[in-house]
């Protein structure tokens, strides 16, 4: 850190970081770092250190830093028109433009988006449409919402529910009644080893069912999921999770919220995961991706039959009582048309799927056979290392240990930013979507020398 | 509308609208503007009309339009570093200055800044803070929110329970049951005509100290109230409300939330509305007037005595587990210095106070006798004229007439935007703080006309 630096100073004494120790910050124990700057997949801090980004921000950044088309379409709508309100019909050229750019982009079925600003308000607005939904539908017992353990749906006081990690309900009285939690689909941690993929499939879907079968079908509404785990693991699917699944849930009738904050907008090397792993989602959840986090917004996006029943809704009670006053922020608007213009450009979605497989496949091949590597797992821009004690019996370190946030210290020593995910000794890695395979093998060469610091 | 207008038709097709008609909408039946740009208190639309702003966006665009200070603040901030997260001790030049510039404004004894995105968001985590507060102390019974009837708290699952109207919670299922509601200091709709405004505070004092030792003070955690009622009618207390009000609070060890999302950063005239009445809050919420909505950016402030307990619960438990990933973002920072240094510079914290109160005295002298008319009310750059069926009796419309928003759309018809309030025939004023007095009374004459061509 700089010396006599004043924000370094203000830092400690006025700002209230998230997820962060607050105690330790506040002393001066915790680590601090100002970024400054970045470019490409490198941020740069106050200090002067360039760090390659693996986690591209949290998974958001994707077409990486600094990008001038982003830059300069903010600042010619500040110029222009910094905000106007969505309300009662109004709107800016720049929400109305990009609401038709998410629906060209959409998957099928989908009617039409709604914006706020982050993904946890998103999947707020999603809870709150189900239930309306429902309401209408004149099913008031039909409420209850599935999610599964380790997903990651936000860290509000209902989206913190649907997120299944201790972290997020601890000291916070969560989850709410409302939301029941099923099996993840973690085949890494299937209950029994021998379990093949397939086996563990039908274990999903039987713990699924038979927790519908416990709280009846009749009072659950929806089943939320990410295509892939993220925070929870960065986590595949096993082969056929989601049409298994997809088949409980039309059964029962019950919607399916896809929640592709992580995976909208190309992370997987599709536009959408739901299009990758064949889901047939009611409504879908998107945030990071839409703008790469150059400026706030998300989107709900609706599929047909809810928004007909929206409009019904409408039709029956009037002006829907659901809105934030910076939904569709004309400052977002502008950021997400220019960023989904430069992932059409420069060809991410493709590169997402090419150069993102490359590289979890070399981290595959550079680490898979150390004896402290359970799992390399990825899918598209996402990559997974699992670390375990012990390889054979498939037995997990003592979370006290910390050996993942070692290796994460390690590697950041080495210039290289990845992200030790809350549960479990896993490296997490979600670059921007431009990496290039010299990057990639950069990434893949760090955690190696890292993982051999910590581990041996 | 323009015709053969992609947008229009785009807008009707793909964009779902907060807080509107969807079928009518759809249809092509409701109201759709596009706004185009803004300078000071005006708007200009797609088709080329121009409009006085007399709401300032939702009580938000507090500087007025057109500020380039802030407009090439944002565009700077956007071409050196877009985002970075401020998770885990992360933070920007932008992020950690603003953090000091609030504290520096903050009433007495708040102790740290927690930067989100929206009024909504930021109540949502002011209401988790309070959980985990009191169950670091050991104390987990002690959850329970009160608010009051007609506050606005954001329009989320909790966010709208702690909001006391009717729009905000039918079909949604809302109040959740952990918000319970007392009554709203309204003296016009006192129970008894004949009560004084002294004899009104202690009915509401006798009210809530009812309602604590209904549920039992052991059960409740915390207040939560504006210092003026916002979208409940624009409605400032009576005369020693807070004071009594805070008495009652600290007998029976309550916090007290104050949301200042319309209040704070002058629009009363004084910096925050908590130190305009006097209150002591433990947790002060803000968003609009942070920014003046130029990009969103909300703030929970935390006061001393919290700040300690979340330090000793991080010290035994470890990471916080609440975070946005867009909390603290670096495009909101860089809009909030511009804007607070814009807010000293022009000395608009003084404007609101004296051209506010020359507002809402001149819209009584003007309207206070018209006999539809049962009263002017208003608080610095706060205004609301409440429309009655007879006067003397103080019988109000019948809501089905929906003469608050006749009157409202006959004032566009003039130039100048009002807004009906929800719940009553109510038109509130809220323009930007930088009103002049020729603007003033550009609304008041509308506003005379407007109320002269529905009710005679």
């Amino acid at each position: 850190m700089l010396t006599n630096d004043k924000l370094a100073e203000w830092d400690r004494e006025s700002f209230f970081h998230p997820s962060t120790h607050l105690a330790q910050f506040a002393r001066g124990e915790a680590a601090q770092r100002i970024v400054t700057g970045g470019e490409g997949v490198f941020i740069q801090d106050r200090d002067g250190t360039r760090l390659l980004d693996g986690f591209a921000g949290l998974y958001c950044v994707n077409v990486g830093y600094g990008r001038k088309e982003i830059a300069e379409a903010i600042a010619d709508q500040a110029r222009q028109l910094s905000y106007y309100h969505a309300y009662a019909g109004h709107g800016s050229e720049a929400s109305i433009t990009l609401a038709k750019m998410v629906m060209d982009r959409a998957p099928k079925g989908m009617a039409r988006v709604y914006f706020g600003l982050g993904g946890s308000d998103a999947n707020e607005t999603n809870i709150k449409l189900v239930w309306y939904y429902n309401n209408i539908l004149g099913r008031p017992e039909k409420k209850k919402i599935i999610s599964r353990w380790r997903g990651y749906h936000g860290s509000g006081l209902m989206t913190g529910s649907l997120t299944g990690l201790e972290l997020f309900h601890k000291k916070f009285d969560l989850p709410l009644a409302q939301v029941i939690h099923t099996e993840a689909p973690y085949y890494y941690r299937r209950p029994q080893l021998d379990m093949s993929e397939a086996d563990f499939v039908a274990y999903c879907v039987e713990q699924l069912e038979a927790l519908i079968a416990r709280e009846g079908a009749d009072t659950i509404a929806a089943f939320i999921g990410e295509p892939v785990l993220g925070t929870g693991g960065i986590v595949p699917p096993p082969d056929g999770y989601w049409p298994a699944i997809q088949k409980v849930l039309d059964r029962h009738d019950i919607l399916l919220i896809s929640d592709e904050v992580v995976t909208g907008f190309g992370r997987l090397g599709t536009m959408f995961g739901s299009d990758h792993y064949g889901m047939r989602p009611d409504l879908i959840t998107s945030a990071k991706g839409l703008t790469s986090a150059y400026a706030p917004l998300s989107a709900s996006i609706v599929g047909q039959r809810m928004w007909d029943v929206l409009m019904q809704g409408t039709d029956e009670n009037g002006v829907i009582g659901h809105g934030w006053t910076y939904s569709a922020h004309p400052i977002g608007a502008a950021a997400g048309i220019a960023n989904l213009k430069l992932i059409d450009e420069l060809g991410l979605v493709k590169n997402a799927g090419e150069t993102g497989n490359y590289f979890w496949q070399t981290m595959r091949e550079a680490l898979g056979d150390h004896p402290n590597v359970g799992e390399v797992r990825g899918e598209g821009m996402l990559c997974a290392v699992e670390l375990v004690a012990d390889k054979e019996k498939r037995q997990f370190f003592d979370a006290a240990e910390g050996k993942g946030a070692k290796v994460v210290a390690a590697m950041l020593k080495r210039g290289v930013i990845a992200r030790a995910m809350p549960q479990g000794d896993i490296l997490g890695f979600a670059p921007p979507l431009c990496l290039s395979r010299a990057e990639a093998d950069q990434i893949v060469s760090v955690t190696k020398d890292s993982v051999a610091e910590v581990l041996g």
